[in-house]
């Protein structure tokens, strides 16, 4: 179901001929009737922006938040490639347009692969009418859709959010930004809920925020990051904005969660989560360190629940700390209080740096401030995907 | 020769028991008459901060500046101990100044090991008579000193310098700040030039600047990490006070090096260049962006010129970046040009990233800002060295 879930919707996915595997690898959501819709979109940060970041956020700006399709390749990023990538971005919202009958700032563009190579447009183009021709609204195409923007995901990621009056659908596509090839995360939702432009890039800013924003694998953010929403309206208004609200985050955890489980060569998910810091961005800053150190996710790796190497992720994250009012946990098991070792039952903490989800919580006993990270260990399997592009 | 290459100067280093294994473990830096010189001292920023780190500080700043002795031991970090820390480090300072004949707050203290465990005290009061009694200006006494500073570093870490009218010599324990038990930096300079405490510190802070804060392995800093600089007089005041500088900058660029090609399970020793920045503040900041980078480090390991990851550091490292002003290289080849790839000789590039020292260089084509950081590659040994504690 997933983009085709939300009435107003369909999709397709075919292979054009970018992946030398023959894999599916050019992929299409559109709406029904091929007219433009409520759209907004949240983009990656990086300054390395792509030339699809760059057409989308254009077209977006233009149309004022209306799409009638969203056009992904996989195989190539179409970033590092100047002037020539912006064109070829272009020519892709064109040709679907062309096809679709809308008109080319309608349609949005994502793309995700290796940075420094030009789209193979004669590709592309080739395959263009067929992905177009063959949208559908059965599950078949959603499906289709989904598998033609997998890269070294290991299976494809849908999800579905029902409300009382509207749907949610969407896919999703990265392996916690880990990837050797495409280190991209890529989300196409959908919801035949009636919201202008403006509402439905609140509600979509705050869903990214609590969700794709709160994970962290490496801390390698991409050139080509790209979540796009579009609204067909065919519910009318949702009657409980906050339950909407709600659905669009609920879709979006679910599809960071997925990405996360699937991370290149990890063993095990961990959340970290940072309470009693003197702010909420204090506990942002000091969860995002200890997700990203090395030395810890190595550790996690080896099941060593060392608080040490934690307390000095925190002592160095440039936040409000006092050594001797940390307390440190692993599930439930007290490793530190006031800064010192706590004596464990050393089969009770075994058995639980076993699981394949651990929980680590820092507790810097200064404030009420929180937050909480996905992120994964640092493994021999990590180094072997990220050796090469090739 | 080392630390007692300067005039006025005796080490030793025995085996007191720390370290099951029976090596050297406990090291002693002390001036020859045992009564007190100028001395320097610059600390870890991290706050959770080891008791001999808070031990020593107090010292120096209780005498003003001077010190007679400073104590090492290796295998254990006295860091997350709490007040009985604090009570053992003290106390191995008064240990010392019972045996030297000088007072406790004339005596410094380091550690390095496992963050969460108290020292064994008793194997420390047992050794400390012999370490004062054997110290000795002979040269042995300084290679028994750097070796029992050694944890997970493959080799001691020595270097003299000398000035026409000075020679500063030293001391380091240090696998590029990368020890799986004790990711911990420790460094013991001494001099025989006249220098009073302030200008002491003076030098000694900008040396650190420009060596081991020029430096990263995997962006985490120590709860120990500790330089000390101690000056005997006994060669009266530098005649060139500049030449002096530099000599302390030169011993400590010397062990940084010996460091970062000591890393733990490394196979490249990678020189980040980062020129053509807005300022040399951004300019530091993309260096060590690119250099953190798990992606960019695994992508060396493989021998990998993938600019691509290099420009996406730097498009997310918070500094001014414009993509199509962005030139990438591997030694003297041209990987990237105005944002876009550039056609390379395979040959000439597979060659060059055999190396085991690289240099990459990034021109981002806005300023004059420019920085360097040494570091290493990420490989399969170093999880294997940092999946535990054990």
């Amino acid at each position: 179901m997933s983009v085709v879930a939300a009435a107003g919707f369909t999709a397709n996915g075919v292979a054009c001929g970018i992946k030398a595997s023959g894999d599916l690898d050019l992929s299409l959501v559109a709406t029904m009737a091929g007219a433009p819709v409520s759209a907004a979109a949240v983009f990656t940060q990086n300054k390395m922006t792509a030339a699809p970041v760059v057409t989308t956020n254009a077209h977006l700006t233009l149309t004022g938040g209306r799409a009638a399709a969203v056009i992904l390749n996989s195989g190539c990023a179409n970033a590092g490639t100047g002037q020539q990538g912006l064109t070829d971005a272009r020519a892709m919202c064109a040709q679907v347009a062309d096809h679709l009958g809308c008109a080319p700032n309608e349609v949005l563009v994502c793309s995700t692969g290796l940075i420094g190579y030009e789209l193979p447009m004669a590709a592309i183009t080739g395959g263009v009418e067929a992905l177009v021709a063959g949208r559908t609204a059965d599950p078949r195409g959603a499906v289709a859709a989904a598998e033609a923007i997998r890269t070294t995901d290991t299976h494809r990621k849908e999800t579905v959010v029902r409300g009382t009056d509207f749907v949610v659908g969407g896919m999703a596509k990265g392996a916690a930004m880990l990837a050797p090839d495409m280190a991209t995360m890529l989300v196409v939702l959908t919801t035949d809920a009636a919201v202008a432009p403006e509402a439905l890039t609140t509600v979509l800013r705050a869903a990214v925020a609590e969700s794709f924003n709160a994970m962290s694998s490496d801390g390698c953010t991409s050139t080509n990051d790209t979540v796009i929403l579009l609204a067909s309206g065919e519910a009318g208004p949702p009657g409980d904005l906050a339950a909407f609200r709600a659905a669009v985050a609920d879709a979006c955890l679910d599809l960071a969660s997925q990405m996360v489980g699937d991370a290149e060569g990890h063993t095990k998910v961990v959340t970290v989560r940072v309470t009693g810091a003197l702010s909420d961005d204090d506990a942002r800053a000091g969860a995002r360190k200890v997700a990203e150190s090395q030395l810890v996710k190595c550790s996690w790796y080896g099941k060593d629940p060392y608080w040490g190497r934690v307390a000095s992720e925190l002592g160095s994250a440039g936040i409000a700390f006092e050594a001797d009012k940390l307390a440190v946990r692993y599930g439930d098991i007290v490793m530190a209080e006031h800064g010192v070792t706590i004596d464990t039952d050393p089969t009770a903490i075994a058995a639980y740096m076993d699981r394949e989800h651990i929980e680590v919580t820092a507790h810097l006993g200064l404030g009420d401030g929180t937050a909480r990270i996905l992120t994964n260990d640092l493994t021999h399997a990590y180094v072997d995907e990220n050796m090469g592009t090739s």
